[in-house]
């Protein structure tokens, strides 16, 4: 089958057709969305070599369950082992043992075919095109916001950064509480924020700040003390960037106004598929642009361009 | 009256006795405790200029609440507007209006007397001695860990910092779980602790990590990546360390295992009260000196040396 590889360097290759494992589901994909963290594993993140992706949508071609056979699927990445501390503590995506879709010692998605457990499989609803499906990844990575931090109708929520996530996050908040603002640096992707009716600045505005909950989602090295500046005392930052440099941190601000810092890493797809499947959260102006899996390194090179949002594989 | 001033230099100097705003009784000092942040605000933090000192107890001269008067007394320091947005908030110690006692806009408790708010005050009781009672407000600072993170018997505690705060809070997490270690440099201040029963390690040592909680409170930059090393995914940090320089985070590491970090400043008088009352908290070994509110600059000095814990002043 074709796949997208990165090792020395990235190319499109033939390699062996994947054998599931017993209990896992072979899949043949559909389509897969570039996310940022695919451009970070380019650069050496994870320290990952391997077939790339893992945001996807395929049909199930082979299962032990046969009720999912011929089904149109999204797949949760982290496969787990069911019986470390951390799995026993009901905390499966933090498994000792887990491999990770495209991520960590998991051939990814940017292929013809894929395996996960038959457990990590979700079936999508019709009414989902599968240019809308491929978001369910990043959006359950919003959810679990959702999970962390309950956010009410009173909360005052400030969204940092108009990238994939930032407009996810903003759209996810923006369900719970209408007084959600999501902060920027471009005006067209802003834009597309407030076509929704969501509240956005630019970066340079001025802004009020003593916002209950502030997501990072800059992809910058500034943005924990930009969160930090912004958020009111015991208040909530949710830090989603994951930037190799590492942050600074003012730490008498930390510490004098009680701020809560929680890291933010993948969540739960049936939120996710509800909002999509009703509506609520809203995807297709955020796809720039498609591209075959036989032009999928061309993909690449574009997904890193700051001018474009998503770039899709059609496989 | 006499008291210790740091404006230029540091000073002890005759100044005029303070005026009690309505509402507030007039307390004569008996004792105070020097505290890290004092040796900080010396060295530039907060800016504050004035009587340093806010760790004390004393005996109330003058009140309009007359069940006050003669009694012995130690005192919150954060005194508030009730009116403000966290005032309302059930936030006192964030109120946007407040001073602190000899750290923000209030003269300090290093001097012959100091107003404070009646409602700030907490009467002491007989069993607790002057040398004792000064720990309060430190302790009480330990217990506001217990507020923030509701430790339990089953929880793995790590305290960094075998200094003041980080005894305080390692004997404090101990009164909820026997499963804490404290880890310091200096094997003569663990000492202190292991002769409680409380287990304890040098940083040398090779730690197991995987702690639900890791306390910060180790005055040092590293603090924070240390504490990162030892945390479980999902685990809470609470930072304690107020430097200047900040500190670097590590964004993968927070984000990928989901931390928690809480910054975390004041806390409750009434528990700590309770346990210097009860003995459950010892603090005796941790007086290292005491001097004569005359010897003020020197015990200051003295107090900066790593080679000592407590310095308590007589007034």
């Amino acid at each position: 089958m074709k796949a997208l590889i990165f090792d020395s360097g990235l190319q499109v290759a033939d390699v062996p057709m994947p054998v599931p494992e017993p209990g896992e589901a072979l899949i043949r994909v559909l389509a897969a969305g570039i996310c940022r963290t695919d451009i970070e594993i380019r650069r050496g993140y994870m320290g990952y070599r391997g077939i790339l992706g893992h945001e996807f949508v395929g049909i199930v071609e082979r299962a032990r369950n046969s009720y999912l056979l011929g089904k149109r699927v999204v797949g949760e990445i982290n496969c787990v082992c069911g019986k470390c501390v951390y799995c026993r503590m009901e905390m499966p995506r933090h498994c000792v043992e887990r491999t990770v879709l495209g991520i960590q010692n998991r051939p990814g998605a940017f292929a013809e075919y894929l395996t996960l457990p038959e457990e990590n499989v979700h079936l999508v609803p019709g009414g989902i095109r599968d240019d809308v499906a491929v978001f369910t990844e990043p959006l359950a990575a919003a959810f679990r916001i959702v999970e962390q931090v309950s956010p009410s109708a009173h909360d005052r929520i400030i969204v940092l950064g108009d990238g994939k996530l930032g407009q996810l996050a903003a759209q996810t908040m923006w369900l719970y509480s209408k007084n959600v603002t999501c902060v920027g640096k471009h005006a067209w992707k802003l834009e597309l924020l407030s076509s929704l009716g969501i509240r956005t600045a630019l970066v340079s505005d001025e802004l009020d700040g003593q916002a209950d909950v502030v997501i990072e989602a800059t992809g910058s090295t500034l943005g924990l003390n930009r969160a930090l500046s912004l958020v009111r005392p015991e208040g909530t930052i949710v830090l989603k960037t994951t930037c190799a440099d590492g942050f600074q941190l003012d730490a008498v601000g930390t510490v004098v106004q009680e701020v809560r810092i929680l890291g933010s890493r993948c969540g739960p797809f049936r939120p996710a598929l509800e909002a999509l499947a009703m509506g609520t959260v809203e995807t297709r102006p955020m796809v720039s642009e498609t591209f075959s899996l036989d032009d999928g390194v061309q993909a690449m090179v574009r997904a890193e361009d700051p001018d474009v949002m998503k770039i899709i594989l059609h496989i």
